[in-house]
């Protein structure tokens, strides 16, 4: 094995960051390296709640794929992947085919929607750039629409999110800075809209410390927000939805779901011949894929169990790129020799956003921050994710500065 | 009769005017002016192209009511109506009446639609801010849909405008600039995009001088635009039209038909007991209703006969507004004595604007003009309306004043 292939599949955080480490260590002779993607541009998957609320625009959360990469050590491949052949060390793509010595399954999440009628034909989802500006301009045509109409209809200004996670509340965040906005552009009264949030446990942001989700909940009912909690969406229309909350079943009307409250792995991991555990790999501690150990899995479509708490990783840009460090390190050790090393976890903090000036979470050394410290902290964590795959040009031509908004 | 009411219906550049050419002239205690409008605002009819398109946000063209008017002389009531009793003399609104000893009716026009089944309920028209916000809202959706389709729909990406005349030209201008931003913010082709006029007539812009039409074909064209002239529009889908030229049909998918082809005078004249002619009030040439002397009627619900062409005047601003300053002087003849004048048209030429950088047409001495000229010249024309109805302060604020763009 002369020169290695090694094929990345997905240029989120995972992948990006894997190639990126990768072009580092790596002498153009060492490894022929190929990143396939479907678009041609990295998206930053964490700022797509402010990209689907319309608080900034689709171009500035994301960049060239070729912008990043050097091009005399990485061959970028623009296509889709369709099924994964581990057995025969090959990747199906739209348009070809590719085979590899090693294998990096960087594919990332997509919304899980746990067989609740009509949610995946009438639900929106924050999953991509494509569909985080599908959220921006369904929200503006409803509110276009309200009043041309000779009734109007109450359901085009009811915007329903379901789930009170991360990416939830940071999306509700944004809305409620958003609709204010909306109301002034399209002549409607701010009292008419209402932005409720729809969640199944009886806590927003489970597993964060009840003060700050005491903060962020104070919040945004601030600025307006309702929450129903302990609240099961049971079925979802195109012009409403049905919940049940405490054995009682109410329909609110709405054109307008946005469902936030589950991701899976990428199908391509379950459909595979790869082993899995719930359409995850559950890699071994160097994040290889027990079946196939020349196949390494990050991100969201990894399974690693957090014996701190007792609960799997959960899916985040902060472990996806460390992640991806620990991959690409071994990888290097694969091919120039040397020692392989377990993935460890390095609490960097959580921060959430709740909008352009609030945020809340706590950071490395376990301290909770609020407010504008935290919105300041929050950017510190965004720019770091652009030096790591892209470096300080990225950062400068991308990175959020203004320390006074989120922008 | 010792404080005669004035009540004028409407706040176009019809009515606008007339309030503002009477606060002027008569004195707090000559006469009670009520002017009734829907809105708050005033908006700009025509600039609304630039609106749907997207080109302008919908607040650069427009202003409240209230800026303009001078309190003191003018009652302004926000409201609906929703009968005119010439009889009784009297006005039916949504929430209440009003009574007058002079009438004028200044309530414009609406989309006329030739009995075209499936227009009124599948096209959108470009009549009114919101109307006009809802095409540029309806446009975008429709962009970012598209790639988020397993199977990309073209009729997303079809755009049909009915009629060649002057709103339909301005509009597709303005659209022939504003897709290329669209593909490049929703990462589409251009070339996939459509934009397609569909005219029943020969010709574009019928009236205007063959060199002058020969221009603006050139440059839409220059810029991806069909013309499909001769064409007849049989019917409109929800998603397609079927077009009939030569004797041949013709189905065209498209999710968007905007019909720019025929205006009416407002319903309310036709439903009321002032004598019509189809739908319009043929005017005495001091613009009042033969069947009703107390009732003036200006802009788009008066007929005049231009006896110089021997066709009726065609529903533009310009003549709106100088008939509203006939009107408006017949008015405080009226109330304060004096001599009623006749209307007479003064011909300050036309302006048809082809998008950002481009226009077309004849100024007051019958020159011809083309590009940049003519596009300061249209600034002009929007800036001399501006100040007709709002003074100088509001061309300073809401003015077009960079003559490099049309913004």
């Amino acid at each position: 094995m002369s020169q290695p292939k090694i094929v990345v599949l997905g240029a989120g955080y995972g992948g990006l960051t894997t190639v990126a480490k990768l072009q580092k260590q790596l002498g153009v002779n060492d490894a022929q390296i190929t990143l396939v993607n479907k678009n041609d541009y990295h998206y930053e998957s964490t700022w797509l709640h402010e990209v689907a609320a319309g608080t900034i625009a689709p171009d500035k959360g994301r960049f060239k794929i070729t912008d990043v990469i050097n091009s005399a050590k990485v061959n970028f491949v623009q296509d889709t992947v369709t099924a994964i052949k581990a057995n025969e060390k090959k990747v199906e793509l739209e348009n070809g085919e590719l085979d590899y010595d090693y294998l990096v399954v960087a594919l990332g999440f997509e919304a899980a929607t746990f067989g609740i009628p009509g949610l995946l034909e009438n639900a929106l989802t924050i999953g991509s750039t494509n569909k985080a500006r599908l959220i921006r301009e369904h929200l503006e045509y409803q509110f276009a629409q309200y009043n041309n109409e000779a009734e109007p209809k109450q359901e085009r200004l009811n915007i329903v999110v379901g789930g009170g996670g991360f990416t939830g509340i940071e999306f509700v965040g944004e809305l409620a800075n958003r609709v204010p906005e909306l109301c002034e552009e399209f002549d409607i009264d701010r009292s008419k809209v209402r932005i409720i949030v729809v969640e199944a446990m009886e806590t927003i942001m489970p597993g964060f410390d009840p003060a700050l989700i005491e903060y962020a909940m104070n919040s945004l009912e601030g600025r307006g927000v309702e929450f129903k909690l302990g609240a099961f969406l049971k079925e979802v229309r195109a012009d409403g939805i049905t919940v049940e909350q405490n054995g009682k079943k109410e329909e609110i009307p709405t054109m307008t779901t946005v469902w936030a409250a589950g991701v899976r792995a990428n199908h391509l991991v379950e459909e595979s011949d790869i082993e899995d555990n719930r359409g995850k790999v559950e890699v071994t501690p160097e994040l290889r894929a027990p079946s196939h150990p020349d196949v390494f899995v990050v991100g969201d479509c990894a399974l690693i169990w957090n014996k701190a708490i007792d609960r799997p990783f959960p899916p985040t840009a902060q472990i996806a790129m460390q992640e991806a460090e620990t991959c690409a390190h071994n990888l290097v050790a694969l091919v120039k020799g040397g020692e392989l090393h377990p993935f460890e976890f390095i609490n960097r903090g959580t921060v959430c956003s709740l909008g352009e000036n609030d945020a809340m979470g706590s950071i490395f050394n376990g301290k909770q921050i609020y407010g504008w410290t935290a919105t300041v902290m929050k950017k510190v964590i965004d720019n770091r994710a652009l030096l790591k795959v892209g470096g300080l040009g990225l950062v400068l031509k991308k990175g959020k500065f203004n320390i006074f908004t989120s922008k």
